[in-house]
């Protein structure tokens, strides 16, 4: 078998076989496959596409090109959270505890990730004492004990997405349905859990413009994992603002304990519902979406969530006293509020942009070396449908920087809200749900 | 400037500007642009294309990553013939010294090739003592002395095109109009000829497999020709059976002779005045097609051609006596026939076939460091349009390889007769004209 010969398929729109895929990947991987042949077929593929066959075979060479994580000590169902990255996203804090207080068992193991604005793991280390790094064995025990984990990969899960999404970076070949969906799903399977509900954002501020866009990926994402036998469901969800109000990540820790105590800002929660109403269905203690909702509800107002979360926390280490007291949580130095300069609607808020000053607050990471300000961030106070004046203010801001470091991102974030003169219905914040 | 940004605008369908081909040229020649975004670019012109003033900016920066050859030493209008490469292609052997021989000066530097049967190159030396490795000053004083060389390339013309090439070898790259063009042109002008024809094969044993295809890559190459202010125009010829009679190094040499005394078989006559009848206008010689063919026809009859031959041959080191008398050049220990299996008319000879099979028999290279038998090769007895019977004899082979090893050859020779039960008219091998 020759590479050449494969990408040259490819390029003519044919249908690589099984041992074709684990060739490349392999090799690949081993590094007797140079880059220079793997970006040419990455390019291939940005133009013709895969079939369902071809995305699984994909998926399932770079799941095996390295360790897989094996949860069969772990009893009962266990169910895998991923959301494809969007700003103000907590989620994870607070669909995990609703679940696991319900029976299912959250075993969520997250990346580190370059985004505008920190992570999961960024934004739970924003929580004094909480450690992500545990070790396989303790992970297992955490989760059989009190059902939820959430903690960093660990080493050599997936070299071959590694490997392969660097290059892609740098050769334009980020931007294919099959490549981004074989990179999520591998990570995922790579991690061991039996079933596995997507958030896959569409909007300004996330990865997939369009819900066309986000509704295929979705689509090929759980065609991927009905090819390797494991229930896979996807919500679409908007990201023309952001999610909930708060951005930054001690911000946003504090914004889920909100939720778990019941004040959830109105989007936020309603997600969450819905998503712990799916993850619920899947781990089978619900057979209706709506019983589910409902049971997530119920758990939210009888406090058994927020207790599961307080139990997750100390189980890792951190000082459960910042969630019964989030005034505890470290505060930035400056306070300033961001005013609008018209009047009018606010029709969008542009996420990229929000996330891009987020970080320049010193809310996430510009380079891979970069330290994250617990405490910077943004508080949005007018979300989209909202009737604004000039002179009302739009958000807080949250950050160490100095003035003149902080002076443009106050005018990037008065940009970031799109004002209209028309009225706007925002749209739903789930708006389809793919099984 | 970053090579990622220009290969995602080239997949996304933009126009590069040539400050952004200038960059990357340069940059992959130096090695700072490594192989792996070369091969994602690359891959996204295959799919994109490139339009004119693209490519021919891509064939400027790469004329302009080596040397430059100098010819302005040389008095007159200096014209370079290519081929794009064909079985038993000898015609520059028979332009060559028709066109000097009216006064246009002919300087070519002709590239040694990987292919099935040897190159010009190959075929010269197989007449002893021919050099064809000389110092530019003395292949300035010959093309000023008698109006005709053909050398060896020398060492760093267009070394950008050389790792380019290499790398779209290898990475599924190579079929695209514009790269093919553009590595072409890019050699032919850092060679220095004022004029260029080429002769652009189309058919079974040619690259381009259409008149299509080829038309596409002939008004290409003449239009890069154009952008630079140098004549280009371009034969369209056909390639569905060898030209002439003779595949293989000596025996194409000796053809060549018989045709310069007159002798030469139809198509491949028809070929050399038209190729030279075009170069006659192009060098001013003539102002119409007709003459020049006429004038062509002139210099063979008069035995001007081929003094003008044997002065090249004679300047560049070569023993005259083999082109007084062919029948000196050293012979194939083995002759065979090969015979007709079924009665009916030669409807096609596959050239990639008999190509490959004048390779088996020790005319061409398999690998770079084959060494080629000057007398091995294959006379074609029947052409396109002959009527056969079963036992007749389609074509005679020579070479030193045992028995063994030609006898699947004649099988094979066999075969790449097609014959069909209809009668056939045979293509003209001169198909049109690009200018």
């Amino acid at each position: 078998m020759r590479m050449a010969d494969i990408i040259t398929k490819k390029r003519d729109g044919g249908v690589l076989s099984e041992q074709e895929i684990n060739f490349f990947v392999e090799g690949y991987t081993k590094g007797t496959i140079p880059d220079y042949q793997a970006s040419a077929l990455a390019m291939a593929i940005v133009f013709q596409g895969m079939n369902k066959d071809e995305t699984v075979a994909l998926t399932k060479a770079m799941m095996y090109s390295g360790d897989v994580v094996d949860l069969s000590q772990i009893k009962g169902v266990k169910v895998d959270k991923h959301s494809t990255g969007g700003v103000g996203d907590k989620t994870s804090m607070v669909v995990g505890p609703i679940v696991a207080s319900c029976g299912v068992r959250l075993a969520k193991m997250s990346g580190r990730g370059l985004g505008h604005t920190g992570g999961t793991l960024d934004k739970l280390e924003s929580i004094p004492g909480m450690s992500i790094s545990l070790p396989i064995g303790r992970f297992i025990k955490q989760v059989n004990d009190i059902g939820i984990a959430i903690i960093g990969q660990t080493a050599d899960l997936v070299p071959a997405d590694k490997k392969l999404y660097a290059l892609r970076d740098v050769t334009g070949t980020v931007e294919s349905i099959p490549l981004i969906a074989s990179s999520i799903m591998s990570k995922k399977l790579a991690s061991g859990a039996d079933t596995i509900l997507l958030d896959v954002k569409f909007g300004s501020g996330a990865f997939m413009k369009t819900i066309e866009d986000a509704r295929k990926l979705a689509r090929t994402m759980v065609e991927i994992g009905d090819g390797v036998k494991r229930d896979t469901r996807a919500i679409l969800t908007d990201m023309d603002q952001p999610l909930g109000r708060a951005v930054g990540n001690n911000l946003e820790v504090k914004e889920a304990i909100d939720t778990l105590n019941g004040h959830g800002p109105d989007d936020f929660v309603t997600l969450c519902i819905k998503a712990a109403g799916v993850i619920l269905v899947q781990g089978k203690v619900v057979s209706t979406l709506e019983e589910g909702e409902a049971l997530a509800r119920a758990k939210i107002k009888d406090g058994s969530a927020l207790n599961k979360f307080k139990a997750m926390v100390k189980a890792q280490g951190g000082d459960v006293s910042y969630i019964d007291n989030p005034s505890q949580f470290v505060v930035s130095k400056h306070h300033e509020e961001v005013y609008a300069d018209a009047d009018g609607y606010v029709g969008r808020i542009d996420c990229l942009e929000i996330g891009v000053a987020a970080m320049q607050l010193g809310a996430g990471r510009a380079t891979k070396d970069d330290v994250i300000d617990p405490a910077a961030g943004i508080i949005v106070d007018k979300k989209v449908g909202a009737k604004v004046s000039k002179g009302d203010k739009l958000a807080d801001i949250y950050t160490d920087v100095d003035a003149v470091s902080y002076q443009p991102v106050i005018v990037d974030i008065q940009r970031a809200f799109k004002l209209q003169k028309d009225e706007v219905t925002p749209r739903p914040i789930v708006y389809e749900i793919i099984e």
